[in-house]
């Protein structure tokens, strides 16, 4: 349980995600002590998912024991383009309707507490370096592979967003010119090479020209439900098909990695995101000799290349460093 | 002729390359008031070339009608991995024998004078911000497409090195992981599809297989003596073979901008060097039109996807505004 000294102020970071709603009640130190969860049913509408977010902040609140009126602010990682000065949502892919949303406005209105709205891979960023890393290394770049493949960067020791606060779109980084079609429209996009979409849209279509796989003993032949996590048994299990393909995305991530280190030179690469948090066993000693293989000479002296320990908690922790950074 | 108030002070800047090496003396406005050219005739060995660079300094010097001594600083841009700080050339690969060679130390007891050593991307960056932009982009890429292909960055205002001060090696930006060779050893970099030496190989190749070209009439069946400004001739003549080889190279460049664009939400790109200064008018358009196909939703808003005006001249200005910068 939480002190619940009138003065001790609090942070709420919500990670605001196509399928769920992550919060957590964090104190100055970034200890965490309380979260809740709740789905974001984005089929019901822009109101209604705004409205969740709030309860979750509450619900988180609850858990911790604490009151609204101990919280000094609350920061939001959301999903796709965002205008971080003025609090809005631009344009989020994933979610109906999150068209120009001002969340930041219409959350404040909800809470009557100060609310701070940045991009959700920037936030994730900005958690693994302050909370994980102690704000340590100058420069940094956390790659998050999950659904998509979603970046942020830390320069001179700060969060870099740039002229359209849109750096970091890294999942759109053109790595196979003619390769398979993406979301996007264009071809060959780092995320149409190695994100679990990608992963399992190779898993499937293999099943369907006959694969052998021990996941259609697991899930059945259609492999509904199919997770990260079952990617992870099947290998361990011995099951080549899926190591094979899982191998393919780790190099092909290795290769992102050593274009973003040609073109950065950041001190740490930090990898994060569900795909990562299942597989990283798996991935990173191919990741990272795929990487040092195609830097050039001397780029590579001194960076370290990890996976992240914070896995879902990168966005609440971030949410909760901006709102930190933002009221003090 | 330069003023020659003793009072007065000016900058000498050197672009040395693997074939020619450039010097300028400037005033503290920029403007510049006497070049020099010579070859670099690297097979001569490393303290020849250094001997042939303080004598560029000199010849610009005598040009401007100016003595030694009314010289604050020399900044000298050089091809390959540079340590900044310590004014070593680590690697120059087209350069034969320089491996962490001490040029700023050598330079500054030929010359009396200060020198300060950066990457020639790097530097070219920085006249072209500093110089062309009068420094007003908060962030900028500038894209040099010559031999090869590379890049420096502005980052808030500043140039930007990174951790290993490599930062902005563009040129080995995988774009197509099952393309072309690269002198790197990896396959499809941006340097092995867009620049003059992916060029003039294709058209080699063509011409090999019987392609019908305007410059085996110009330039004789082996093409020798080759220049890009024979590409832009052979175009205006209607040379369709020609066009739609530029054509490609120009979308490649396109794809690269998308990407840096993604990246790092720049707020110019310039492209230079010495395919940019032949074939502007030819690659230009369709390197904006691909760059806005290429580029997320939100990302170009704004961004000015530009052709310096410098040419041959960024290095050598870049390299002033680095020796004002280090001296004032």
């Amino acid at each position: 349980m939480a002190e619940t000294s009138s003065k001790t102020k609090y942070y709420v970071g919500v990670d605001l995600g196509g399928t769920k709603i992550l919060s957590g009640v964090f104190r100055n130190s970034l200890e965490c002590v309380g979260t809740a969860k709740l789905s974001t049913k984005s089929q019901r509408g822009v109101p209604a998912v705004i409205e969740r977010v709030a309860r979750c902040v509450r619900e988180a609140l609850d858990e911790a024991d604490l009151p609204l009126k101990q919280v000094a602010g609350v920061g939001v990682g959301a999903p796709g383009a965002v205008n971080f000065a003025e609090g809005r949502v631009i344009f989020a892919p994933n979610m109906e309707g999150w068209k120009d949303v001002p969340l930041k406005k219409r959350l404040e209105k909800q809470l009557g507490l100060p609310v701070f709205i940045e991009n959700d891979c920037n936030i994730a960023a900005l958690g693994v370096h302050v909370a994980e890393l102690k704000a340590k290394p100058r420069s940094l770049i956390g790659i998050f592979v999950g659904t998509g493949i979603g970046g942020g960067l830390i320069i001179n020791g700060n969060l870099y967003a740039g002229f359209n606060h849109t750096a970091g779109e890294i999942g759109h980084m053109v790595l196979d010119v003619n390769g398979p079609k993406c979301g996007c429209g264009n071809k060959g996009c780092f995320e149409a090479l190695a994100s679990r979409t990608a992963i399992f849209q190779q898993i499937k279509a293999g099943v369907k020209d006959g694969a052998k796989t021990l996941l259609t003993d697991m899930l059945g032949d259609h492999l509904d439900d199919l997770r990260s996590g079952d990617l992870r048994k099947a290998i361990r299990r011995g099951d080549k098909f899926v190591a094979h393909i899982v191998e393919d995305a780790a190099e092909y991530i290795g290769i992102g990695v050593a274009n973003l280190v040609n073109l950065f030179s950041p001190e740490v690469v930090v990898l994060g995101g569900g795909v990562m948090e299942a597989l990283a066993d798996e991935m990173m000693s191919i990741i990272v000799k795929t990487a040092r293989d195609y830097a050039m000479p001397g780029t590579m002296k001194g960076v370290e290349i990890i996976a992240s320990k914070l896995g879902d908690a990168a966005g609440i922790t971030g949410a909760a460093v901006l709102a930190r950074r933002e009221t003090r």
